[in-house]
């Protein structure tokens, strides 16, 4: 219901501007037990950092997480686990360059949420963007790290970088492995060459260009999902298109299921031991607002980022016409850098949906055959 | 926040089954003082209605809506105005034929919510979909016929399809008076004949075809959407993946945005009378999650319904391995009925987000050049 | 969160005025697989019904009940279960007189929501109080019968009268058993005769009386209930300070507890088979929003109804100063028929704790000496 | 929905455990431009600050808040100003002594939550009581100094204690600006050696006493709150109910209304200048859920701290009976430090029901005469 929540039973609420102290997210409903030490969330977090490479903002920040509360020692081990508390995650911002903003504080920058911010409130924090700043991502990363520890090591969830620009990857060559070795997540290896001439294209040109995440989901047990608004994919869908510079949302087959026939759309099955085996994934894993049991399956476009050297035709607060070139620290492609938010997100949906099922139902999925819960 | 409700001020609640004795829903939150007659969402009902065509379901709803509550004479014009009170709409069901969903009742259909409702409840009404049926939407429409009332004559929602299997339409021939010509809503003419030929063929081969739907609302001020998890398009993407068959969403460029530069995609301003004139709207009408006030555009894309003649693999509740084709009454193209489902969520989120909009700041939007309220 | 719902995982929205056609609720978040039948939920309705006995309203309502959805015939054993969907409930109003409230059609009844409906939406179903009259606890009673089926029968809610005017039961005579023995739920039979002439006195005087209703609920397992703004008492609190002319909401020793010191009002602990024995329960069975084991005990107090024969000064919509005096069918005591209605408030709020527990946690309380859940 | 937030467009989230690094709230969903300096909130932290009196808890904290984010210059004032954005607080805490707490690391106080917390996560942060310690009522208070911003000036919201263990103060002599001269908020005059006199020999006999706290929140236009659920009776009690140590609530007359007419209970009304003028306050300043424009009056009764110096029975983990005595730095009276928290509470309640009526409606009341709102 607020707006800088989400999620229902495990449910993230985040805050911090670009440029202020810091910023954070408080992890609400989280089950107690579940060992968790700063080190977990750092991991996912390094892995969304700037200033990492030539192909991302130049920005320096550590982004160390404190964990401010929600956590205890655990009287049989020792080590520190969640309370069912809620967990105070704190990032300090420690390489704010606010004199670089000066510029942009009565002008609206053309793409940006300056010109909407000013309408809404009448008063924005022009630094870096402020509140819409992508560095507000970093508390979805550090939530989704405790979503991952909700979920279990049953379930995976992975992304990838299937297109930047014009560019996309062949799914034939797909190798989840690939990811790991190059700096844009492609699974696919005879891309990343391609992909880094073009960024470097991109970045001499003052310019920036837009991409396609995909993430996967496995281990995702049948059930999880509510019909009809808390439908699995209608949540997943508000939840990535949530994330800075979003502009479309594919669930399984996506908009090209469009132009399939029921024939070649509809996923068959086949029994399997623990439910139906399913011979396609067109539904990426959800039917009816439900997980089928299949892989979850989910894409999201990104345009590029609006801050680029070139000018461009824009107004200022005083309702003049002006021209403005953006300067400062900027990704060419934001949608790197949204690889692991994307991940992040889709494993805070999925421990809601988990919660939220085992509180409906108790849990786990009717079995066929046996007409009971496995 | 509960499964079968949607909304946040401006909420509604559905309810009902395909085969159930009736389905309605309940809109809470509604401003005061709106004239409200049963006509009033009728209009729109008959616009989503089956049974209208040799293109859609054969089934013969009249969708007679009943406002059993929260209307009431205004003592000033005698008619009836909302009263502040929830909205209580009830549609009977008069078309069942339970009796044609017996061979289902233990057999999970590919591509349906069958499977995923067995194994996330362990029972479920078959008859036709039950609770996961498209009949569902009628409840959405008949809430989007009141939101367009809290909306006012200010803003135009309207919809139009743009795409039939692989066919899609020219926007060069765009024409929003034709989608009020042509039993598809098509916006371009020459592209009547094509779908209409394309659909015969499906339907005489027992088989379905996916579309895609474009929606845009007109006259929406700056100002409207909450960052940074309430973006509007955020709370658009839910509201449309929440559709029966909708596999992808997008706002503004979408998909494409990701082949383009920033110079391509951002939107260049000029001062206006009431803010920023928008040179393009590859946004959509939505920056950083707010209004821009250029028109708002998302689309959604369907799949072909499941429901086919063709026999198919899959297996039943006793997890064995079978053969099965579905009869019924069925659209050979679910998108086409689409449309105002698709029209009626936006009409409701953009609802929502103006009363939220107008409960956070007092409304309206602050002009450039005056720094004030308009 | 909106208006006119209540609860989270199990949420009821209600509907409908005092003098409409009909009025409901719809469930939403039940469980499936619980059997359940309209005479289920119509054996406490008729508990609640008007008409029923000299010191109650006249009015004639049968609150017969019809479930419009989210019950299935169970495959197992043919009989009508939840599904998990929204159960739609609709009870018709069959006995509405809407010419007896002309009189009030633009005056404001003291005491009654007359002014405040008027002030906050300009408009207002002045029939029988439209939507604020008590006949909208109908629905409440509906769905508290659902929410005992989701408790199963290890949990039993159970209320009693315990005051009316100044007249007060004598606790060390409570007996259980008498409640279902005469006409006010009196716990102790010696009151009896007192009420009954003092209810006798205040008809005769066209007056009004207030009382106290206490409910226990036995059989909560410790563990429900979510710190800190969730506590059980917090939502109980809330759920019966909603209820019609509720004016006082106390847990366990409440107000008394004021007066108490720290050695009388907690409640000591004795080791027992299944977790700790409470030596009193000053507690109420909640201690830091979380049950405790013990018995879950509230008292909600109930102003006189407001509608009486004898004049009062008040104002009309005018704005004029104006006498008026109540006519029509009316409950002398409404804390009589309160409670069923808190009672099915109190099970409703248990059943949602319920399933939020298990959400969260799985379910089960830690046991002591074992540290493994029961 | 979330267990550690509360109210709905102005929403407020804690966290923080008594003897961890910190504790904060943040607060979202505040209507931007309002001026915000830490002083601003430091002024109400610092009523409810422990260590300032010999009746307090000798814990030294300082509660030195910080803003974190959603306040930013104001272009023409210069001033911090809301932005619209969430408001992170932050309050360290610098007097842990967690080295108290290790004889109740494995032992149940009774009348404390660590059973409870116990037998629902299995795991808890004993230092203090960990989150279910009265530290955490410092982020209400925050929290509260807010919402005083949101409702402004015209809007008062002032607290009393009315009575400490059986001693009542006498109503014909409140003052309310004795609260400020006493360190009880006593408004009695006469009231004030009683109490110290019985917390000194309460103190001294190493026991504790409870309270009633009264607050009155005056200015409140007619028409904040909505009927059925969303009663601001009901959002009070709930959130008053929230309150550590809390046991009862009332709202005007309370449980004393039980013991009244119809006649001595409803409120006359007279014309006034902007809308009724009510001749006697019963109903608390609310009417079906919604203001009436009348001061809005609850009290909330507090328990005892159940931290005592005399030895107690209990059982511990191992599930053993034991005694045990609780040492460590207590209020004898927690009803005293509750009054700032008791208004805090209230003062959110209400700018959520402002804002949220702003949204339904527009805003203002309809006044009598006119038919148009003020």
């Amino acid at each position: 219901m607020s707006h800088n929540s989400f999620g229902h039973l495990f449910r993230v609420t985040t805050w911090g501007e670009s440029h202020g102290p810091a910023l954070g997210c408080v992890v609400d409903g989280c089950p107690p037990g579940l060992p968790l030490t700063p080190q977990d969330i750092q991991a996912w977090l390094d892995r969304r950092r700037p200033g990492q490479g030539r192909f991302v903002s130049q920005r320096q920040e550590p982004d160390a997480v404190r964990i401010a509360s929600g956590v205890f020692e655990d009287a049989r081990t020792g080590g520190p686990v969640t309370t069912g508390a809620p967990i105070s995650l704190i990032i300090d911002n420690v390489d704010q360059r606010p004199r670089d903003y000066a510029a942009i504080s009565t002008a609206f920058r053309p793409g940006h949420a300056d010109w909407t911010y000013f309408a809404k409130y009448g008063v924005r924090d022009y630094r870096g963007g402020g509140r819409s700043s992508a560095r507000e991502t970093a508390a979805r990363v550090a939530a989704g790290a405790i979503a991952r520890k909700v979920l279990g090591p049953g379930v995976s969830v992975r992304g990838a970088l299937i297109q930047i620009g014009a560019h996309r990857i062949d799914r034939a060559r797909w190798d989840w492995d690939q990811t790991a070795e190059n700096p844009f997540w492609s699974p696919d290896s005879a891309m990343v060459d391609v992909w880094a001439d073009h960024l470097e294209a991109i970045r001499k040109a003052g310019s920036s260009t837009g991409a396609v995440v995909e993430v996967e989901a496995s281990g995702v047990p049948a059930g999880w999902g509510a019909p009809v608004y808390g439908k699995l994919d209608a949540e997943l869908a508000g939840a990535l298109m949530s994330i800075n510079a979003a502009k479309g949302v594919e669930i399984g087959a996506g908009f090209a299921a469009a132009a399939l026939t029921g024939e070649e759309s509809s996923d068959e099955m086949r029994a399997g031991n623990a439910g139906p085996v399913f011979l396609t994934n067109n539904a990426g894993g959800i039917l009816g607002g439900v997980s089928t049991g299949a892989p979850i399956v989910v894409r999201c476009a990104f345009k590029p980022t609006s801050s680029i050297l070139n000018p461009r035709r824009t107004i200022n607060e005083a309702g003049e016409d002006i021209e403005m070139r953006t300067t400062g620290r900027h990704d060419p492609c934001v949608g790197i850098r949204a690889v692991p938010v994307v991940e992040a997100m889709v494993a805070c949906v999925l421990a809601d949906a988990f919660l939220r099922h085992r509180g409906q139902t108790g849990g786990g999925a009717f079995a066929p055959g046996s007409g009971e819960r496995a």
